[in-house]
């Protein structure tokens, strides 16, 4: 982190000062994400390193910078879009496959998902603006796919993909898996989880306040469950006060933050928790997404393994036991029985081994 | 257990009573295993259902029943044996392979494995019943093989096999994997371990005190972790007070025990916890096991689970993350990652959720 601590030291000093005030108060410490140029080596060292970073000056949706609603309502297209709706600022994200799958956990939906075309969604969007004690928000979340029209087409067209292509390659990652076009009304909040893809997170219109979390923060966020809905999501919330008898981690929990604004893109690392809030006092916000699967697993391995794959260690793990278990009580029931007065180096030699016993 | 319990009743209600005060005397709670005939209906019902029962009037060993010291000395040829020597009365296993392979452990080899022939071990086993105050005893643990005399293959062809492939068949085990012949002085004793496979235990000469622990037990006996060179071995000494701070379900503890003499055999099934000590104040002990394999996995899994089947999911979890990880410190640190605080009911549902937060 040599580059991010002089990149802070010199172009980031007080980038976040201009927000006090404007953003929610924490209790755990955050520090400021680094804010470089595209072109600065020190940026390209941080993405290399999967260090979050915000790369300014960039033409990687320079096209999109228009992307106004009138814009998009008058090019999207008349397809259906995803929107999701909430009685409160919180969306937090859930798997619909699991709602089924895992009765056990006795999950109620926080969110409601819709379908509308983006027009309706603009409607939608103004009436919940204008009447905020109906306590209904609207978050569009839809991948941009073929049903767009001709000159969102063109503007997806004449993104940045050479520069794109250019960090792909050098930081060996996967194929592009998809692009999420992103809007949302003020103070709409996305929950902490972490993603299993590299992701360029894209500002187009307002700001958003990005809060991350390094791989090695697990223990203090406290995913769910694998099989629950909110897999990859922290039970946490970090705008409340946290019990530290329930969370006792809590305590040691750090962070990185930043606000973007239009035409900053985001580079948010594999396995990175991140929380995302449009700001409070401000208009609906526009993002889109670059999600990157990761890149071949390394043919040596090298111990002690890194926090990343650790992460994915307990993945596959968590996923075997569900598997084989189903329940989640005897998933919890089976791990207690293999750690438990186990796993604990003063028991592994008996205080009695080798010593003469009466026979 | 109707059938054990009725057994029980019947026949073995006194049984135990003729061992009063030859027996170590035990904290926690040892039930009678039940003695029956190898042609009840009952024994065999205890079988099929992978409980323990002492089947007497068995023709499985009479051939060897006449295996005294002298006669194997005389017969057993001039092969080398395995002998493992210990400075107190506890035998407990190690594996080999485990030793270098996760250092570690820190662990150091309670006894110490010397190959010699049977008439070396038996000159030794005189040597060391004279003199008490050398510390030294020694246990023979040897594989029937092919090096043995002509006499001894004799008295292995006229095991009763019919009634073995009988039971074998009726149970579905695997094949017989290996018999081993057992001469230990009075007093050793192997320390509680559960094998993976089936055992039908034969005593030959002497008489051995048998506890064994359900597989439900798991919780109570703490194993070893599983790349601990006495991985399958409980840490408890049992002989000895244990500290419920160090293992709190030591109290929840309970057994089934018998002693078994000329012509007993215990059914031992797997994943049973087992200790067996030749009596103290008797002479020489001799046993041969017949081991086999465990038969094909069920075609349809059934949920909840066995606790045989957890055992295995546990073995097999705890595998793959030793094998991930190499250092039993971070299979800790992982499996308290997984569990800690996320497996908890309680906190599935965060007390805020779907409550209208200031935005």
């Amino acid at each position: 982190m040599a580059a991010a601590a002089a990149a802070r030291e010199d172009e980031t000093a007080s980038y976040m000062q201009q927000f006090d005030g404007r953003l929610n108060k924490y209790d755990f410490h955050l520090e400021e994400i680094p804010r470089l140029s595209h072109k600065d080596r020190r940026a390209e060292a941080l993405i290399a390193a999967e260090k979050p970073v915000v790369l300014t000056g960039t033409s990687l949706v320079k096209t999109a910078l228009k992307w106004s609603l009138p814009y998009l309502e008058a090019n999207l297209g008349s397809g259906d879009c995803n929107v999701y709706e909430s009685k409160t600022n919180r969306f937090k994200y859930y798997d619909d496959k699991k709602l089924t799958s895992t009765p056990d956990f006795k999950f109620v939906p926080p969110t409601h998902l819709r379908q509308m075309t983006f027009s309706e969604f603009v409607t939608e969007l103004r009436q919940c603006e204008k009447n905020p004690k109906r306590k209904k928000r609207v978050y569009l979340q839809q991948p941009l796919n073929d049903t767009v029209g001709p000159a969102i087409v063109r503007d997806f067209v004449h993104f940045d993909w050479e520069w794109l292509r250019e960090n792909q390659s050098r930081c060996n990652w996967g194929p592009l898996t998809s692009n999420l076009l992103l809007v949302g009304m003020a103070g709409n909040l996305t929950p902490a989880h972490y993603d299993e893809q590299q992701n360029f997170f894209c500002q187009v219109e307002g700001q958003k306040h990005c809060m991350l979390f390094a791989p090695d923060q697990f223990e203090n966020m406290y995913p769910y469950p694998i099989g629950h809905p909110c897999d990859r999501q922290s039970q946490l919330v970090l705008e409340e006060p946290i019990d530290s008898n329930v969370f006792p981690n809590v305590s040691k929990l750090r962070g990185v933050h930043t606000v973007v604004g239009p035409g900053d893109v985001l580079y948010i690392p594999m396995y990175w928790w991140h929380q995302i809030q449009s700001l409070a006092d401000g208009e609906h916000t526009t993002s889109v997404t670059f999600w990157y699967r990761a890149g071949p697993s390394p043919k040596e391995i090298k111990w002690p393994l890194s926090v990343e794959q650790k992460v994915a260690v307990t993945r596959n793990i968590e996923k075997m036991l569900h598997e084989a278990l189903k329940d989640p009580n005897e998933v919890r029931h089976v791990l207690r029985m293999i750690v438990d007065g186990r796993y604990s180096a003063t028991n592994w030699k008996t205080p009695y081994e080798g010593m003469e016993k009466p026979v």
